[in-house]
């Protein structure tokens, strides 16, 4: 079956194909925030009519959360499955978007054109590359050149609560012979990467309550504990003075970087000053005597993702508040255990509390970091595909960020991942004004058409 | 004139008196949040309205502000001054009030009537005891025993950025002998106090940005600096491991107490457990070494009153994020110099910023702590007029709320200041469900008519 013919389907129906995509961002599939889960529903009705006008069996699929979206293409060889997830991370705050997040639009930039919103490149303009590659296969040959599964997440921005149930219930309808993710990046604007190494990810929410109700610091300060003190003492010590996390065992499972894969990533000329610089910064601010690439990629973290207690609104008020709260996540590398690492970060906590204070914990997920094998013949056949789209040849790399899927793939289903994304440094996911480039829409399409080829043989 | 005649209508006046009271306890003079401007100006108006109704010469005075109110009435003898401020605390969180925080309610409790709703205590009620004793005065005697100047203020809750300047401009209309507060509490339910140390107040708010934007905490995890952990880390600072305050020269000008005020404080009889458990606590937290007492009445404290940094809404979002911020105040003692600390806070949190890191500073107030002189027969009168009103005899004692006007009303007018209060410590004032006592208001009535009559002599 022609290549040729499907590129071309490909450049001539873009404008179509970012009409569908503008459609679906439209629609408010913010996972993490009940308010929004008819959005979330209404994503997944429209991922399934999406599905079905292309031929492709597609089902809604309840979950005790928001729904999946599986659907089923017939084929010979080797069998696929495709994951993307499309629900999208929250928006505030607010007033710093230039446009409503929810009403797309095609800009002009200095750079060449975007698709700016919320979900643009994390993950709907992603998870839509593959589909307008399948598309455009089916539309110029009338079926697709492998057997594919479709598999789309509405939970992949709050923790995914309910993939692993509904993936050990479906197992036998979800095993493939390998997955395909497109959630990660390029390299850089010229370069493809095709992620070998994923960060796991604990998430967890602590809130430490000293006096029963809020005081006047006035008629207690002083005399009274203050949680907004405790838990700010907690925090700085989970790093000691050399970036390290103090979290007892918290390093078991963590190797050193293979010396081959350190001399390639070596190699690919990473630009760390260009990385801080673009965001603001100039210094590397992780463990001491480590490169910018390995801190992202190959060594685990532990940050603050949200922190509150007393009153935050204009002017001051003199309050001695009764808890404070923080969202603490720690990103896990090569063996290390999140439920291991759980349980020495809460006895820690609470082994340092002071007396009249107490923690609740809420569990906000756990995964471990995962690890491809690359032996598997269909990584260099799809390393070789992306080499005629892109300037320069596709590169094996690590990715700082979590995408416990393919943990999950690994650990439940058998199958390893290949994950393959299009989208840029600045893409500004998970923060105001989110884009993706059109060319990385656009390349990115091209690309899922040139390796389901590939992948056909 | 006969005090008893005045004791007698006070009783009988006492359900109007507080329906006066929820007239003013409904108006939503939140002086910290601008949205409600308009109904700090209608408590203004409100008073002025009152004033007026009982003959006082009575006006609502522009600042830049929230107005201030001011009255007079002629006399002979001793010219006082009463201070009260009309505006409130915000009153999040809203959802633990039982009520509609401007809908007061009398409500029956095991300990007797209260009046709920914010301001109760702090400080309309208070206010208004004065008010009603002046009130009975003049309906009995048809004019008040001494020469008055009314002062009420509606920036107390907001740092009282007007008052300063107001008194400056007005200096020889506010001078008066001696100056009458009411914002303070009784030393127990049966015992009456006069204040004659007052804790001063530096409140200050800072943020700290590092990276220009919210960041993904996978892509930028582990490389770039997290301000919420730098601000965790300067919190934490803070206090060294006996509590004292590690600010350089925070304490210049904090003396040790003398022998003879620290016997009475002791005789006393303070309930430190008492004043702990009933807020949820079994161990005073404060420096090691001192008395409960003394960390509340006379020594310095470094509290988080406001913590916020990220993600805090439901679920949990991956950021990495731009900017911690909080609001820090420092009570202040003796003669420790307010602008001298701001300097040497913000010199030290300076210092302590890593690489990439800048912090912005908003001035919410400074004000230093006040000792009163009790040389002035007017203590002794007062003292001595309180008596058959309360079962036990008035005490001479400290607070450890600040109020700033105190020492404004010695630096710029050279007046000394009587701080007499009705409030109980259980009245949950800054907090939900703020109340006063029937009981309070009542006798706190009745209290002011006896010094009213005490003070003509």
């Amino acid at each position: 079956m022609s290549l040729e013919d499907v590129l071309s389907r490909i450049d001539a129906d873009l404008p179509a194909a970012t009409e569908r995509l503008m459609e679906l961002l439209r629609i408010r599939s913010i996972s993490t925030d009940p308010a929004y889960a008819a959005d979330c529903d209404a994503a997944a009705d429209w991922l399934v009519a999406d599905l079905a006008s292309i031929g492709i069996d597609a089902a809604k699929r309840p979950t005790p959360g928001h729904p999946m979206v599986t659907g089923h293409h017939p084929g010979d060889g080797r069998h696929l499955l495709f994951y993307g997830h499309y629900d999208v991370q929250p928006v505030d705050p607010i007033s710093l978007w230039h446009h409503d997040p929810f009403d797309p639009v095609i800009e002009d930039t200095p750079k060449g054109k975007v698709i700016r919103g919320r979900g643009a490149s994390d993950d709907k303009g992603q998870l839509m590359t593959f589909v307008e590659a399948c598309r455009a296969w089916k539309a110029v040959h009338g079926t697709l050149p492998v057997q594919l599964t479709f598999f789309f997440e509405g939970e992949e921005e709050s923790g995914s609560p309910s993939l692993v149930p509904f993936m050990e219930e479906n197992s036998k309808e979800l095993t493939a012979d390998i997955a395909l993710i497109c959630d990660t990046g390029l390299f850089d604007a010229d370069t493809p990467g095709i992620v070998t190494m994923l960060r796991g990810m604990l998430q967890e929410e602590l809130t430490i309550t000293g006096p029963d109700r809020d005081l006047h610091s006035g008629f207690y300060g002083g005399a009274a504990i203050n949680p907004a003190r405790v838990l700010a003492r907690i925090i700085a010590g989970l790093h000691d003075e050399t970036g390290r996390i103090t979290v007892p065992g918290f390093y078991d499972g963590v190797a050193e970087l293979p010396g081959q894969l350190r001399s390639q990533w070596d190699n690919l000329g990473f630009d760390a000053d260009g990385f801080l610089s673009s965001v603001g910064l100039s210094e590397p601010a992780g463990e001491q005597g480590r490169t910018p690439l390995e801190m992202v990629w190959s060594r685990p973290t532990c940050e603050v993702n949200g922190l509150w207690s007393g009153y935050q609104g204009d002017g001051f008020k003199t309050v001695l508040p009764s808890q404070a709260h923080a969202k603490i996540s720690f990103r896990l590398v090569g063996t290390q255990d999140p439920l291991e690492i759980r349980r020495a970060f809460r006895a820690m906590v609470e082994d340092q509390l002071p007396a009249d204070c107490t923690v609740d914990w809420k569990d906000h997920g756990a995964s471990p970091a995962s690890v491809m094998s690359i032996d598997d013949p269909a990584f260099d056949l799809a390393r070789h595909a992306l080499t005629p789209e892109w300037p320069n040849p596709a590169a094996y790399v690590g990715a700082g960020g979590s995408i416990p899927v393919a943990g999950y793939f690994k650990s439940i289903l058998g199958m390893d991942s290949m994950l393959i994304g299009f989208a840029k440094d600045d893409d500004q996911i998970h923060s105001p004004n989110e884009k993706y480039d059109l060319i990385s829409f656009h390349r990115g399409i091209r690309s899922w058409a040139r390796i389901l080829q590939a992948l056909s043989r």
